[in-house]
């Protein structure tokens, strides 16, 4: 924590104007409760205080130095800071890996300087930190982030800025606010770490661009939301999206499906937007958690009701029937609903709709709420449908702390939020901070695409069932037909040529000596190797996949195999490594696991030679880094059987 | 227009109480400038005027009604009004269908009195309806409905009540609003034709919790889109919201998939939360349309600039790049930045990102956007992201119209809604007013599930191709085995039982003589009636359907046969009738038709007969109004031909 709680702090770049980053940094430590020593070699005091020339000539210790120069005299600033043996270094200036090669340059001197020592480095281009319990606040928003119970880590400041202002609007506040910049030293998984061991953060809101070591947040942020909800929004999904996050904070965004399994994976919440984010933050700052989901409806209003009810049944919260007051209630018709409602001990949580018709007592309605619901221990929202006319009434709901949310629906869909995290949260599976390791001898591997030969070594050396196949040769047909028997497919290695169908380089159902004699000689045309199998007649075709991107852990993708995979999309992926349990689950989430679990009716398929051949796989992936892409189309189930007929193997120089 | 602009009003019902319906009605009718007559026998005078006993001692014509008072007395006031030969007649009272069998008797008896007239009424049940244009509002809502040029029909009245407010805070406004009750005589279908035909309309509004004629509503509001936009939100899509909807305007919701479809294919738009139709009608009621897809974004804050990127490349608009004019713009950086983008001529629409940093010049940012905005006819949205402290600007931007949507990434989804709907608006299907006329000689079908025998006839005189088909008996079946050929196919008629696979009521592959008559004495033990078809080998399986619920026209479902229809959902469904054309664009939304199309390669097979199956199959559905289910599951289609193997028809008493 000490870099978030530092006792005294030096501004390096203290500046006399205002409207500098250095100026707005000294006005705001001007309610900070420790030590502040401006440094600045052209001042000799600044803001009533004696300012030093360089952060060495502090006579005392000092925990912690904020570095707001330009981008070229940094590097000398670090070393001075390393010098007086600070804890802890916040670089606000921009001017780096953000800005090209010789920004990038200047990042490397600095991180050899920091390397030997115990420094911690947040930044550099970043928008500072707040920690509001000390009335600590670094940014230069706007809006000086209110005190609460949200955590922010952002890869934007703009985002913090909006935040602040948002969050003072709403009566929501801060525990931390740490703005990451190009993360040299600290990144969020650190974060993430020091956050949930913080009694004054009860969520933790991150916006990433990119993720600084994917396996390790999938570890880390895994256990953390078995103690805190983590909600992540994430920026740079789309190409264009992509470009512009490079320029921002020199992070190249990864892959949106990456993006997505990861957070999901981790157990936490995904925000979509701003909006989401947002309304999702005053949700879990306010609200208990909600592990069952009866909802109780209150409503003055029959069609906002109605719309309320339809979106419950459809994010699967059960409401029995909103209770209508009708339009010309008063505030005690209002409370006789309410006492209604909350002695019935079934109902988890409330919301109640406040529509503004000519009778309806805004203010008095909105204090009965206050008072009614202050000791129940359930989530309620409030919805208070109308423009101005409702901005007092709001105002006592939020300074008591009471969520408000605009629209019902939207209401309901975050209360089916809230239940969905807290009803799953104790199931979070724990990703291993510690792969597990391979003690076969392994054979050596070439770099490129596998031959078929090294394939069937190396399948052989993991267990993996790859059906019985033969080299076919102008003088071995008989014999290979007497060995497989009929009907028999002849096919090209998959690493030889990808489109096979449409390239006409697999025959299938070959029944007689003078078909496959035929076949034979048209692939041998155009193939170097024809490959000879028994053809598997019945059974449902999976795909199976595993790839290697940047710096994430391998990914498996699951999925119907042939051409229903691409069609209908029936895949579901996941990072490796995986228990039995998880991968069994994650088989039945696709439609051809339906299928096999036996759907109506259908008979029910033995998964566990499915199973058996993924872990083999899982086992071949983590023994070899340097195996960026596997893909098996199809592994054929049927009863108690599972066999893989084709297998693509590629060893790349770029191991993770 | 006589319903919603009169000349003179008698109310009655008048009341000095001012809290009470006919009071408000009065007050608010102060500022009508037509004549207005109170009506009640308890006044002399009332509110300075001359008060009757009764509308028919009113000394001059009387063009409209309103009725006020307890239920039982209205359906006297009603035949009082007649009498008095008023053109149009609005029931506020409630107390009729919505409450039970007395109210509905008391529904009919009025439905009786006016049949032979040409006098129009709207309710009873109802809150109303508003002219601002004439200062006429005689709902009863917190807010007068301010001016504009929105059009809310709605059959619930705290749903105008909060739009009033809404429209009011964000400075826009109605041409008219009509509150449809429970539509004993008009309804939205004649609101609509009269609503596209008025000029200070531009868009048009609908909360719905049923439909009063489906049919005649595809047909009008088909139409209505092409001259203006319609936007649909509807309430009671779950058991609970119908139940709920029942209570509220004796409406019964009908299912989902039928309302969905129905909304889609008449052109309309549908907004599924109250938080979609106020933004929907913020953008329609201020932007021109959007015919192409170039967005310009230009951006004070990184994050939320690369979120709106992200999201615009999500729901396919064009975003080169946003213009990131960088947290320390002023509002000349914003200036110049939006000449450059408005000189750009292949820009089709802006999207402006103003986050409240420290340098920000809110205010006159804002002041910018309005003058150098004003005269470019292309779509604009500011998103203004902040609390409190944006609020002045954002008066500044409402006050002169131009439409601010907080959240950047919300207002790329709305600029998305407004293009597809421009783009998509001129190949709109007009649903035909009448249905074609069967000139064939039709047979007679009784009531239940056909037998086998009255559906080969019935598929035969409407050119069906259904698979020859032989009964198998213990005596024929060589006969069969010569006609058919091998592999043949035993099984039930599907009329018979249901589930065949789980029941073994069918047989593949029979390739021998024993087999057959092994198969065929298993069969015959459960079954009253054998059915042999030839084995149709390969060819891809489709499903067909046919329903009719309530009165909604015939729906045709379309899709992937058999598991594969129900595991996969690959289903799409249309109203019928429709035509070739409309018919093969729906076949190819499906996963099953891309396939069919020639999807990555595969062979392209000719859709001709599959379609000629489905206009045959609409042709006997529209000759027979009893016919209310058809089920073919599957039509085999091959290379030039579709054969169909199953068929189910069910007839009931109950026609639509």
């Amino acid at each position: 924590m000490s870099l978030l709680q530092p006792k005294s702090i030096a501004v390096i770049g203290a500046s006399a104007v205002k409207t500098k980053v250095g100026g707005q940094i000294m006005t705001r430590l001007s309610r900070f409760s420790g030590k502040v020593y401006p440094v600045n070699p052209q001042h000799k005091r600044l803001y009533g205080q004696r300012c030093y020339p360089s952060i060495i000539s502090i006579p005392t210790p000092v925990d912690q130095a904020i570095i707001a120069i330009p981008a070229p005299l940094v590097p000398a600033a670090v070393a001075d800071c390393i010098h007086k043996a600070v804890q802890s270094i916040v670089i606000i200036s921009s001017g780096f890996s953000e800005a090209g090669a010789v920004g990038s340059q200047r990042e490397e001197e600095i991180k050899a300087m920091i390397k030997p020592t115990r420094t911690k480095i947040l930044g550099p281009n970043c928008f500072g930190y707040a920690n509001p319990s000390l009335n600590l606040d670094l940014t230069f928003a706007k809006t000086t982030p209110p005190q609460g119970n949200i955590a922010l880590i952002s890869q934007s400041g703009a985002i913090g800025s909006y935040l602040f202002d948002w969050a003072q609007t709403e009566h929501l506040g801060f525990s931390k606010f740490i703005s990451l910049g190009n993360r040299l030293g600290v990144g969020e998984n650190d974060l993430l770490k020091i956050l949930a061991q913080d009694k004054l953060t009860k969520v933790i809101a991150l916006y990433l661009e990119s993720f600084k070591n994917p396996s390790e947040f999938l570890a880390i942020a895994s256990r953390v939301n078995r103690i805190k909800p983590i909600i992540v929004i994430f920026g740079g999904r789309s190409s264009v999206g992509r470009q512009a996050a490079q320029s921002h904070t020199a992070a190249l965004s990864p892959p949106t499906a990456l993006v997505d399994t990861l957070i999901k994976q981790s157990g936490s919440l995904q925000a979509n937007s701003l909006e989401e984010l947002t309304n999702l933050l005053e949700i879990f700052s306010l609200e208990p958690p909600l592990h069952d989901n009866d909802l109780a409806i209150v409503t003055n209003a029959g069609g906002p009701g109605i719309l309320a009810a339809d979106t419950a049944a459809a994010v699967k919260l059960d409401v029995s029937r909103p209770v209508d007051v009708f339009g010309d209630a008063l505030a005690r018709d209002f409370s006789a609903a309410f006492n209604q409602v909350i002695k019935d001990k079934v109902k988890d949580a409330f919301l109640i709709i406040l529509s503004p018709q000519t009778m309806t007592q805004l203010e008095a309605t909105c204090t009965a709420i206050v008072k009614q619901f202050s000791l129940v221990k359930k989530p309620i929202i409030v919805s208070l449908l109308g423009g101005e006319i409702t901005a007092p009434a709001k105002e006592i709901l939020r300074r008591q702390q009471i969520a408000t949310i605009d629209f019902p629906q939207s209401a309901v869909r975050y209360l089916s939020r809230l239940y969905q995290y807290w009803h799953q949260h104790r199931h979070f599976y724990l990703y291993p901070r510690r792969f597990p390791v391979c003690r076969k001898k392994l054979i050596s591997l070439p770099y490129g695409l596998l031959t078929w030969r090294q394939k069937v070594k190396l399948t052989k050396l993991f267990n993996l069932n790859l059906v019985k196949t033969c080299f076919a040769q102008e003088n071995n047909l008989s014999a290979i037909i007497n060995d497989l028997g009929y009907p028999l497919v002849l096919k090209s290695d998959p690493s030889e040529l990808i489109h096979r169908t449409g390239n006409k380089a697999i025959y299938l159902n070959l029944n007689s000596f003078s078909a496959v004699k035929q076949r034979f000689k048209q692939l041998k045309q155009k193939l170097s190797l024809v490959l000879a199998q028994p053809q598997i007649g019945d059974g449902q075709e999976i795909f199976l996949g595993i790839s290697r991107e940047g710096n994430f852990p391998p990914l498996l993708t699951f999925g119907s195999g042939g051409i229903y995979a691409e069609v209908y999309r029936d895949i579901k992926q996941i990072f490796l490594p995986v228990n039995p349990s998880i991968l069994t689950k994650l088989v039945k989430q696709t439609k051809i696991g339906q299928i096999l679990s036996g759907y109506r009716g259908l008979p029910k398929i033995n998964l566990q030679p499915l199973i058996k051949i993924v872990l083999n796989l899982q086992k071949l992936v983590l023994a070899y880094p340097s195996i960026t892409k596997i893909d098996i189309n199809p592994v054929i189930i049927r009863q108690n059987q599972a066999v893989i007929v084709d297998i693509k193997i590629t060893v790349s120089t770029l191991t993770a």
